[in-house]
């Protein structure tokens, strides 16, 4: 009935549907079904509900589910443990190879290639003779759900090349593997980040790709999916960023979780407003000349124009670091950005002066907005590409450096600029 | 020399280097290399180097590029042409029924799965027996990179079903394949938009997946490195349509280009600057007023955080709404935003009046500022919120409703909404 129904579900619907459910109906669920299909279903599960759930499990139940998953999922679930647990789990895992390999993935940071392989893989030794090797394959090759490419490695580990399936299939069987393999194949270091492993799969259009440790030893094998995962992940951690939400949270988060996202960022922009009040504090006086106090009605629009182009600048510039797309020198990339905004802001400070003339404002208060707010512009163009650049130079992640922070850094700056053109213009 | 140099190199990197190059020495190139190689890296060519370098080219050079690609990238390649350019192309690529195979491809739009899938595949028909299966799909792999998966059809070519290589090999010749096939198989619709098939494949996590017409025919197949490139433009496009840049350009692009991206949206911020200039002239005379003029310093903090509130708000809703996570009534998102929207805004409002204590500004205008910042907050998260949800439901992609959109109409409100409830609180 019920169980017949999920049987014809996908193991992602599933977990979607146990996402929607509470508990109590989940952990049922999950105990329902056999176990080839929850193991897969955990892994696909919301990381809160999954903790959830686990907790309701013992440690030989768990290791069941373990046992069934490949390496990569298995390290990815456990880890999110307790270490006291961990132990438990591992201990009860029947197959001890499976195990082994788990513990050793454990180690790596979950956001570099490490983080991201599995131990699933087949590999060959280049001093083999063909015989041999296909029957290594057949037994290695029940372990792993897709094959992609057969590894060559030497009798270190190394990885050597790779095999193509005709070719072994049009040699005879005495052959030794050395004489047949491709030297080139493509590969990742162990240490490399996550998301250079994406770009590398990524340009050279690869569904796999090996990994290798710091000798050069093949320790696993990554593959496309959970790279599509990373890439995904990624771009929405940086859309976030540039709206000003710290943590990965969705639209169906808890109103305590989003809180958390975005209230630091709101701070920050609620500081830049108020240091925005200390600098205008400084021109009161300009509120008292009737020629001049329209000055203020215009502080909305600086901070604008030097928000939206501060972060134009800078999403262009955290993208074009992100591929790797940045090229030439910073002398002519600050030729570009001033030729770039000189002729956006002479555009927009025409359309000033035009408006001044519709509301009958004098024009050299007109005139003197337009060229403030075209210096304002200049400089939030520089401010947008030259942060992330530097902060890209020191090792930190230029993405921080969008939206709310670029926004409130530029609304000061903007503010302040403004009227201190303007002061000096129209000598108030 | 050079030719030995390259072709130690992978066709997207020589790409990369063609890129850089100017416009003869690349033609140069490509002419210089084998075309086997050539028409790959044409594959991968920033488009505008792509049609320069195709002008220096004749009809019956590109013909014989695209005879070399695979379907999908000759047709990506050609859709680039002008029409009368196309036809001469077509009519003198040497393999016809790969010129038809072409011709039928660029049919279908871009963005959907038609505009996505080549026609190279393998299927075999429901009625044959295994050994005709094995000799038709020898013959029809040759011209598959990736066979992936064996598709089964029926004699009016519609989609059945999928054939395990296991089952296939451990079965007598003579049995039929419709005793054999797995009925079970993923597939999208030749109009679905790209943007569904990335989500289906990542979804399942497959690494190619067949195509269906309006009658269930089985049309063509897409691999996940299509997919790939699909899901990183997408993000690129939102990311640059929330920072306010309409085209996808790149840090290197033109001037000219650029300026065609961003300009539109800073005339929009300026417009709705010279909005709020004309809401803040309404309320001049308050100016006068030494008590309450310091309300005007306040302008660009509610600007500012009208913006901040509107624009994290809708990225998450944007982001929901992609992922089809948006889930419940309309009437318990609206609950949960205010009562987000109330938490972070009564926070920052405790600010404010902390804030005001230190300068020593009276607490009856620190109050109202507070009190109709967090109006403001309240207002702008909703606007965040439904305007996304709106759009969506009338078929607008929302991620247009991010970023200067968002801002500008924020500030607008934000900035009416905090004069016109300071005014009643103050009564001025
Ligand atoms: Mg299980
Ligand atoms: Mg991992
Ligand atoms: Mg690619
Ligand atoms: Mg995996
Ligand atoms: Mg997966
Ligand atoms: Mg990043
Ligand atoms: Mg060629
Ligand atoms: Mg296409
Ligand atoms: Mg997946
Ligand atoms: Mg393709
Ligand atoms: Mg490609
Ligand atoms: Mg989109
Ligand atoms: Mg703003």
């Amino acid at each position: 009935s019920l169980l017949e129904l999920m049987s014809e579900f996908h193991y992602a619907d599933i977990a979607e549907i146990i996402d929607e459910l509470n508990l109590e109906e989940g952990t049922y669920l999950i105990k329902l079904l056999d176990t080839e299909r929850t193991s897969d279903v955990l892994t696909e599960l919301d990381e809160d509900k999954r903790e959830q759930i686990l907790e309701r499990l013992s440690a030989r139940e768990i290791a069941e589910e373990i046992g069934e998953l490949d390496t990569d999922d298995a390290a990815d679930i456990i880890a999110e443990l307790p270490e006291e647990r961990v132990r438990e789990i591992i201990s009860q895992i029947d197959d001890r190879q499976h195990a082994r390999d788990i513990v050793e993935l454990l180690r790596y940071d979950e956001d570099t290639a490490g983080g991201l392989m599995a131990k699933e893989l087949v590999k060959v030794r280049e001093s083999w003779n063909v015989l041999t090797c296909v029957k290594e394959m057949r037994r290695q090759a029940e372990n792993v759900t897709r094959v992609h490419s057969i590894y060559v490695v030497d009798d270190e580990d190394k990885l050597k090349g790779r095999l193509s399936l005709k070719d072994l299939l049009t040699t005879s069987t005495k052959t030794q593997i050395s004489e047949v393999y491709i030297p080139k194949v493509d590969y990742v270091r162990v240490e490399d980040k996550a998301e250079e492993v994406a770009r590398v799969m990524s340009k050279y259009d690869l569904e796999a790709v090996p990994v290798i440790d710091e000798i050069g030893r093949l320790v696993g094998r990554i593959t496309i999916d959970d790279v599509v995962d990373v890439i995904k992940e990624e771009a929405e951690k940086d859309y976030q960023l540039a709206a000003g939400i710290t943590q990965e949270v969705e639209a169906d988060d808890s109103v305590w979780q989003l809180t958390k996202a975005r209230l630091p960022w709101l701070v920050l922009g609620l500081l830049g407003g108020l240091g925005a009040v200390f600098i205008m504090e400084g021109f009161e006086e300009v509120m008292s000349n009737p020629n001049y106090r329209s000055l203020f009605f215009y502080t909305p629009l600086i901070a604008a124009m030097a928000g939206n182009v501060g972060v134009q600048s800078s999403a262009i510039i955290v993208q074009g670091l992100a591929n790797d797309a940045v090229k030439g020198s910073l002398l002519q990339r600050l030729i570009k950005e001033v030729s770039l905004s000189l002729i956006n802001g002479g555009a927009l400070a025409l359309l000033v002066i035009a408006f001044g003339f519709l509301i009958n404002q004098p024009l050299e208060v007109s005139a003197t907005i337009a060229l403030s707010m075209l210096a304002v512009i200049v400089v939030a163009a520089l401010i947008g590409t030259f942060v992330p650049i530097i902060l890209d130079k020191r090792g930190i992640d230029p993405a921080i450096a969008t939206g709310p922070f670029i926004t409130t850094s530029n609304d000061i700056f903007g503010i302040f600029l403004f009227f201190y053109i303007a002061k000096v213009i129209l000598g108030f």
